[in-house]
């Protein structure tokens, strides 16, 4: 099996929970049936949140390009990234490298795609960063869908340091579903779950939307990649 | 924070249960309070307990000595192993290295002297590989202490080989009360869950007996090592 390098600790428990839904969508009767991964914790990466929102702190882009390379010299034979928020440095990650980098936007656009039939929109679960960045919206433009964020980023903003301080709680959510039930009324009968903090809340959802977690749309991509046999293409995406 | 290198996949349960009382055991706030870690969840070392119970198979050594410089390469300033048979071959890891290793044996029965006043007898619950190798032997020798071990080898073997396919099942706990029964019986008021397995259903155990989770006792070596600030030893061990 091939080895998948992941940038973690963006946050730390949304690293762990890769980790865990790798292993429990793995077919497994012993240790050497599960997929080898090489995960680089780092929970010192400059704050995603501060530099994309108030211009401030240190640039996330060159640490998360050196963690990819750091990666690959210890084997990984693609690289992923736990970090909905943090893709926004994908293309520098991917230029520092040789191996390919599973995209977790690409992925979770793709998936969407295939849910929705026609032109649509989709309702994108993330932090105010994503929303500012507009970090679907290219990915969303090519496949002619449309991407509509969450509103209330204060709101969101505050679930999200909630779970990264005290993890899951009933006052995210609450934010979580009302920002859901919000994108359902402005059309996206579609929903991804686009910050992997709010992964680990995934049920807190409008119960009429069709939501999916982009977390999840990479756990299948790493299984994948590193059960498949060929030695891949460079920077292929899927 | 200094980094701590995980020699991990031993089994990729049991590492992710590592990393999950890691961050349960750090004061957080945001991310950058967490403890970094560089983590090779290898799930193709060669199995321990078939090298150790069968001699069959390949030497499980070389593997984790290349293991641990790898990490030592991507940056770790310590080591550490959530596999207690895997420590058969710390020696060799150790010797392969600069960077000190945080022996979870020797932190383990240095804490277990720490609960017994003057000589005393100690219960290791652990795989037969273990047994065999008599790994808690000499660390328990120069604490004034002598180890005894589970004796239903079938039984532990069965357990330890269903947490790893299956996880938690009724049977395996039912097993591991039954060896604690046992070691409290001979006279092991004091016992050490001593497989990261068991560490998946550590409380199913004698009600009567002291038992404490060698990975626990990981967990927080890892977390002092991390948060102080000097270099550290060479092969240092605590």
């Amino acid at each position: 099996m091939r080895r998948v390098g992941i940038l973690g600790g963006m946050g730390p428990q949304a690293t762990v929970l890769l980790m865990q839904k790798i292993i429990a969508a793995t077919p497994a009767h012993d240790d050497a049936d599960h997929i080898p991964l090489i995960v680089d914790q780092n929970t010192q990466v400059p704050s995603r949140l501060q530099w994309l929102l108030e211009g401030a702190g240190d640039d996330p882009g060159p640490v998360l390009a050196a963690m990819g390379l750091r990666l690959q010299a210890a084997g990984a034979e693609a690289l992923a990234m736990p970090c909905n928020t943090a893709h926004h440095f994908a293309a520098q990650i991917i230029s520092a490298v040789r191996v390919p980098m599973l995209e977790m936007i690409a992925l979770s656009v793709a998936h969407a795609r295939q849910l929705i039939s026609g032109p649509g929109t989709v309702g994108i679960l993330a932090s105010p960063a994503v929303r500012r960045v507009g970090l679907f919206d290219a990915a969303c433009k090519n496949h002619g869908l449309s991407a509509i964020y969450a509103d209330d980023e204060p709101a969101m903003l505050a679930a999200i340091r909630s779970l990264k301080s005290v993890g899951a709680t009933d006052a995210a959510k609450t934010t979580l579903i009302a920002a859901s039930e919000d994108l359902l009324v402005r059309g996206a009968t579609v929903q991804m779950i686009a910050c992997t903090e709010f992964s680990l809340i995934s049920d807190a959802v409008a119960p009429k939307a069709i939501v999916f977690d982009t977390l999840d749309r990479l756990v299948d991509a790493i299984i994948a990649f590193a059960c498949s046999q060929s030695a891949g293409q460079k920077k292929a995406v899927f």
